[in-house]
């Protein structure tokens, strides 16, 4: 493409709006553009790069045997209301109505309109399994739209849904995603992670996320340092042995301790450290008290609480309960001598508690040398904690670590959710109606474009790794009024192209300083320069990942470069 | 492709509320589905025809160096408001609110979002031309959605837009689109023409339509049966030399012609051809009453006129105006003696009329041997009537013809109607502003879909042109139980899947009556059945487009295969 010819505006100056480094540098280098809050235009280098997206994941999709639909973004209110997301879905969905009045949803996603699909037209276990997948624009009217493409209210994804007659099919067909998923992403070049994951409000169980690492991702990923272990923080678990300390058991003893509230203040009072004291809260779970004790440095995590304790609502006991119940403040709380009705549930940790410290239910008092069994009972232990850095990994290899991820990819075990709200049911072999099993699959593909540019870029622009650069090349003459330069870059550019490379061809009349810079700014893999050589039939050849330069003869070009792009 | 994990849902049943065949055909073939009225479901196998004719459509437009963008569905009010479509679009516009209440429409149309973004940017001509184009969904409130993709209210669309300096450059880039269309067209197999059309609503002014031929089309075409001549049946000219008969003028007789009183009538009563009655209208033109003649046997064209007057709005003058006027009923108007301040406007075909009839401005009279000139005046002659089956071409080559039409694509010169209306101006070489020169470019890519089932099909089903066919292969195994069969069929879908065919193999556990009808249903090209002589390595092949049927060996398959489907 000549360069003249296409529609690329960079811009110098990072726009004041642009937040974060993917979103400056795709306006700057003529990405994209908004056109109003959280809605963007893709020009023309932005469509390229969605494009070679789009085309991993067909392939990718095509080789698990998901057939490629397209679904409509007008949905009728009534397959919402069937299954209760009309009302529980809240100001994100975009509704509007028809001339005739009638209400529609603006596709958020997809689960209702294929599920009506299938349940229209598939009767028989024989049909199954069954796995669809589209690319299409979504619609979601974000409160707060941010980081341009990534938190956008008008963005493409590629959704795909399963369809099953058993468990067991569709924990194949998850399987198959999950290859699918990775293939995808290694192919694109993220660095990225698949991570056990929790359900959240689309009602699956069995999820894993796809996180991209980076420093502004809004999740928190625990991962091993030596395995391919990784967990959204809120689901990982904790598999540490706890040592215990071989020193005797000495006597408790109550002690004064005056103002001393939190954790770290009655650690420094008492100079011990953290992990000596038993931290003892007490929570309400399904309006039920319950006394939850965690070593005084680890952390609750109310996800594996309210798991472990199988109930629906877990939150901390009001102040007022706890005065009622003990006498004491929340921050004087202790196991010991508590009333026998009350149940106790500890993190593993405390079992290896030795001569430990804890509250003495009585304001301004703290108990110490406390031994679990000996001084308190505990009728569970649990892994209730939060994982830290520095905790083995739960498979047992290596060492956790934390990082921040951008989540572009989602895998769901939806099961019966929407199929039995949806009255989708087919005959099994016993020809009983019984509804589909399903899964759902998600891919941000608009996300995976500013995602990209987020990982690959430096000072002075946009660095994409070569299965995703809008082109592969950029050929830029550095005089356009020198008529040897102009003819060798003239036949350069239908060299490359009858070789099938994807050139951008820099054949604007500007000043060799503004096309260095917007090349660097486009950060396509390879820039071919041809100057004041170009008599000689030598370019300079640029690679902006390595920022590597070098001499080429014509004649070798593009025995070199198909060596530097691979033979795929 | 494996059909058993593939979604085509066939019926056996014509769809009730489906009228046209194209309809009829993608319902029954599970091309489609739909969701609501007007609003579709691509299957797989329609999605697959989607994206060959996107295929087509992007290879055209790259070759004329027009860039591919990807413009919002949502495009805030304001947009719109300030060409003024927000108010007189009417409801075909949807529009919706929010969270934050702020009014969007819903794209029908980018004229406005692109002139936006091409304003924003670009502030030379030095970067002009540029040409953009996008594939993209399009929604549009049809009062009546019909004809299943034919006038639907969600569809999808191929829009361009083009930006220049000067009026030259525009007219080559509608030169560039004009042959990029017919490219496209031919490419994917349908019977079109390029027909010169109206602006329509949109404003343009040289304009061309594609109009695909179908009995179900709601535009006439006029078209020479011998040269490459088309033009909606509104904007053809009448290019026809008169011949005056050479018998003498006899005299002026005014004849009783009780309740004669439509130019039939008149005619048989009188015992002439209706072509030597002089039909005698009264306009009102920009309120001004104005006669218009036309032969007896022509239909005078309104567009014509109003062009020939240069008028904003023509209409039949009022009954009650004409009586005021003539003292008679609008059936009994004539030429001859007229008030003189009442101008007289004709069209070319009244000027060979000798010895013919009008109306005597008397209730129950005519005149016969009525000559112009002679017995009454004529201000100016004109083209004014509809063009004829039977004229002689307007490029004198062949005889006028008329077909239906489906408009599948427009391109218009748009001119500076919305660059004016958007303030999007750009500095020209003397650093004057000037509003962009502006073209636009549709196709309607899902229409196409219907198009080609409209043009392609017979009693048993669809019959997909080559380049345009959801695969290319039919591939059937009679009896999937049968281990020879089955063997075969499995190696030739691995065969061809390696010669790149796109092969859909159905491998279902059916009837080979089930798979015969519904392989004709489908319609690929070639269809491949591995049967009885699998053993000897014998396939039974049939083409679906003639019907003929032949034998070939596994061995010369490939071979074969290749001589039907070209070279390319």
């Amino acid at each position: 493409m000549r360069q003249s010819r296409s529609f690329i505006p960079t811009m110098r100056e990072v726009p004041s709006d642009a937040e974060i480094k993917s979103h400056q540098l795709l306006l700057r280098a003529g990405f994209i553009r908004q056109n109003t809050s959280g809605i963007y235009s893709y020009l023309p280098l932005g469509k390229k790069v969605l494009q070679k997206i789009e085309i991993i994941i067909r392939e990718e999709m095509d080789a698990i045997e998901a057939v490629e639909v397209f679904m409509p973004a007008m949905q009728q209110a009534e397959l919402w209301q069937a299954t209760g997301r009309w009302y529980n879905y809240g100001p994100e969905l975009f509704r509007l109505k028809d001339r005739h009045n009638r209400e529609f949803a603006l596709g958020a996603t997809h689960e209702e309109v294929i599920t009506s699909l299938v349940r229209d037209e598939v009767k028989s276990y024989k049909k199954l399994p069954l796995t669809m997948y589209q690319i299409q624009t979504k619609f979601r009217d974000e409160q707060r739209p941010r980081f341009g493409l990534l938190r956008g209210r008008e963005f493409i994804m590629k959704d795909a849904y399963s369809f099953h007659a058993t468990e067991e099919s569709l924990e194949e067909k998850y399987q198959d995603m999950m290859r699918a998923y990775m293939n995808i992403f290694t192919r694109i070049g993220l660095n990225f992670r698949a991570v056990i994951a929790d359900g959240g409000s689309i009602g699956g169980t069995g999820t894993h996320e796809f996180m991209a690492l980076s420093d502004i991702g809004e999740d928190t990923i625990a991962y091993s340092d030596s395995s391919s272990y990784a967990a959204n923080i809120e689901m990982a678990e904790v598999n540490v042995a706890y040592e215990k300390l071989s020193e005797p058991l000495k006597k408790m003893e109550k002690i004064e301790t005056p103002n001393q509230k939190t954790i770290d203040d009655v650690a420094s009072f008492l100079e011990v450290d953290a992990s000596r004291i038993v931290k003892t809260l007490i929570f309400k779970a399904d309006d039920k008290l319950i006394v939850v004790l965690a070593r005084g440095d680890h952390e609750i995590n109310d996800i594996k609480l309210k798991n472990a304790l199988g109930a629906t609502v877990v939150e901390f006991a009001h102040e007022a309960d706890v005065l009622e119940l003990l006498s004491c403040r929340v921050g004087s709380i202790g196991p010991v001598k508590l009333p026998v009705d009350l149940k106790v549930i500890a993190d593993h940790a405390i079992a290896s508690i030795v001569n430990g410290v804890c509250g003495a239910n009585e304001d301004g008092f703290h108990i110490t040398n406390v031994n679990p069994e000996r001084d308190f009972a505990v009728d569970r232990y649990e892994d209730l904690r939060f994982v830290q850095e520095g905790d083995t990994s739960p498979d047992g290899k290596g060492t956790i670590k934390f990082a921040k991820g951008i989540e572009v990819g989602h895998i769901f075990k939806l099961l019966t959710t929407y199929s039995t709200a949806m009255d989708a049911t087919f005959l099994d072999e016993n020809g009983k109606a019984k509804p589909f099993i399903m899964g759902c699959y998600g891919i941000g593909v608009s996300r995976i474009l500013a995602t990209v540019a987020e990982q690959f870029n430096d000072e002075n622009g946009l660095k994409w790794p070569k299965k995703l650069a809008p082109y592969d090349v950029h050929l830029i003459a550095i005089n356009t009024k020198d008529e040897s330069q102009n003819a060798l870059a003239e036949e350069l550019y239908n060299i490359l192209k009858s070789y099938r490379y994807d050139v951008l061809y820099d054949d604007r009349p500007e000043r060799a300083g503004v096309k260095f810079a917007d090349s660097d700014l486009i950060g396509l893999p390879v820039r071919i320069t041809v100057g004041k050589k170009a008599s000689e039939g030598i370019v300079e050849v640029k690679f902006r990942q390595t920022g590597e330069s070098t001499e080429w003869q014509k004649e070798e070009l593009t025995e070199k470069l198909q060596a530097f792009f691979g033979m795929e």
